[in-house]
């Protein structure tokens, strides 16, 4: 059996281009005794990959598949625990089909949504939106979000829950197109970042007594206009700065940072990794709200595994409408 | 009576001058029936007033006498409550004597300690300290604290509250006889940044596998060190940012802030204004830890209230040596 596999050969300098990867074909043997057999159907690019590709401290490695989640399907079991046609979801990588040990493999009965919400809203992203409302910023009913990078895979999710949980919700996205799905989304004020010259400005008139929570997905200008909008005992859950992942020295940060003394402010980092024990009740909430309406969401699919960089580098250039995930046919 | 106050008469423009204060003489007439007359007897200076000073929320008004903590002794009282000699501590700001509703003055009883020390050590400063740590940080036994500015009011107890509750202690401070001091009073690993080329280096050599917490009293590139060095988890409680009080324009923030997010990592900043609850625990503690030797302290006193301008400005060149008092004679 032939499986194809997408490679990291060179560590990206800068936005990552697509010969910083090469596609290459591996021989899959018979599955070995006790091994289950998986062919991925969905696959996920995520921000977070960037920094990993340079990372000093914990790199990807080279000429090998690039780590990542996906959800899959058993071609065949040596473990009685799976059957053929079951879904799974696992750490698997950039591969068409690989073998496991059912202990890697993260068994999703037949559930309401469709299996790539999984990996996107009902997946990592939409519990990244979920730990850092509910357990880093602790938003309280009645609060106001500021969510930046609102109409992505993790920020659309942020202002739906948000509003689930009775917080007045800002959210910024670049476009006329996303701002609008933004207003579909129930976002009570929309920024479009693109369209204006002074982001404190429009923060300020879209929370005129400023913000209790920001959820930060960019970093830069977005997380100073965010603490200078910040009231006394705000917080600020970065997930992510996706905004100097690129550069190639690390841009200064917020030189207002000082404020966040006299405001007794918090700013806190998280991974999803630490809050992975919240999945089963982020999960049984998700199925909830997309299925009474409370939560929408929209994918940006793109077709077999020759457009992982692509879908890769569009993550970057502000081409994707929420989860992007490349579907292996 | 006379009461000479000192009363700002221009907002600082970098470091505070002498000339930015004038001292005013006050005839207070009979003390007013019901009200307490106080004469002062040690005026605290405080890094923080320099921020109001030229805060555009919530500044000092000018030409009044600057607001501040005080340490005085009851001279007459119209309030069976408060009787001549007793000691109160308040907010009567920069003046000789003054009267007040006995409601604004806290009696201390007869107590362990000299009464500058419950300015200093066993007051807001020492408070912070205690707070910043127990509260904010929320430091534990084994773990690794940095401190900056840690021969100064608030870092010198913050280094031997740190080791009392059981963790190693990293101290920063300028000039060879401020480190005697932190080795004297028991600092695990002392850094004299006047004499590092290299913070970042001086850092991981005093703390070779990092810091848990870092309680940040100086900023600028002290909290750029400690953001490098803060391992997962780490915290970093801001008392405050003396390093940029000064500067006409905010510099810029740590480039790497954005480091927090793989570290899931927390900067805080916070007023000991937010825990005066727990100002009676941390007296008793206080009193105890210095009457048995498991802490000490250093005052500057200067005298006179003439000399409150120059003990202010003080602060900022590094001049002083644990807590500036004012004593009025």
């Amino acid at each position: 059996m032939q499986s194809r596999e997408m490679q990291l050969v060179r560590r990206p300098s800068g936005l990552p281009r697509e010969d910083d990867f090469r596609l290459v074909e591996r021989k899959l043997g018979p599955c070995p005794p006790g091994l289950v057999r998986v062919r991925n159907r969905f696959i996920s690019v995520d921000p977070y990959m960037r920094g990993r590709m340079t990372s000093p401290a914990n790199p990807f490695a080279l000429n090998e598949a690039v780590p990542g989640r996906t959800i899959g399907e058993v071609v065949e079991s040596g473990d009685r625990r799976l059957r053929p046609g079951d879904l799974v979801r696992s750490m698997s990588g950039w591969r068409e089909a690989f073998d496991a040990p059912a202990a890697a493999l993260e068994y999703l009965d037949p559930r309401s949504l469709p299996p790539q919400a999984y990996l996107g809203v009902a997946g990592v992203s939409g519990l990244s939106a979920y730990a850092g409302l509910v357990r880093v910023a602790q938003l309280k009913q009645g609060e106001t979000l500021f969510v930046s990078a609102a109409s992505g895979a993790v920020g659309m999710v942020a202002c739906q829950v948000a509003r689930i949980l009775g917080a007045r919700v800002v959210g910024s996205a670049g476009g006329p197109e996303k701002c609008a799905f933004l207003r579909e989304i129930g976002v009570d004020a929309v920024i479009d970042y693109k369209a204006e010259p002074d982001l404190d400005a429009a923060l300020a008139r879209a929370a005129p007594a400023g913000i209790d929570v920001y959820f930060d997905n960019v970093g830069g200008a977005h997380l100073e206009a965010a603490i200078a909008a910040l009231r006394p005992f705000g917080r600020v859950a970065i997930c992510g700065m996706i905004s100097i992942y690129n550069e190639a020295a690390l841009p200064p940060g917020p030189a207002n940072l000082v404020t966040i003394v006299g405001k007794s402010a918090r700013i806190e980092g998280f991974l999803a990794a630490t809050h992975m024990d919240l999945m089963p009740e982020f999960i049984r909430n998700m199925e909830a709200w997309i299925g009474s309406g409370a939560v929408r969401y929209r994918d940006t699919i793109h077709d077999g595994i020759e457009a992982l960089p692509r879908a890769f580098i569009s993550l970057f250039t502000g081409a994707n409408f929420g989860k992007p995930l490349v579907r292996i046919p």
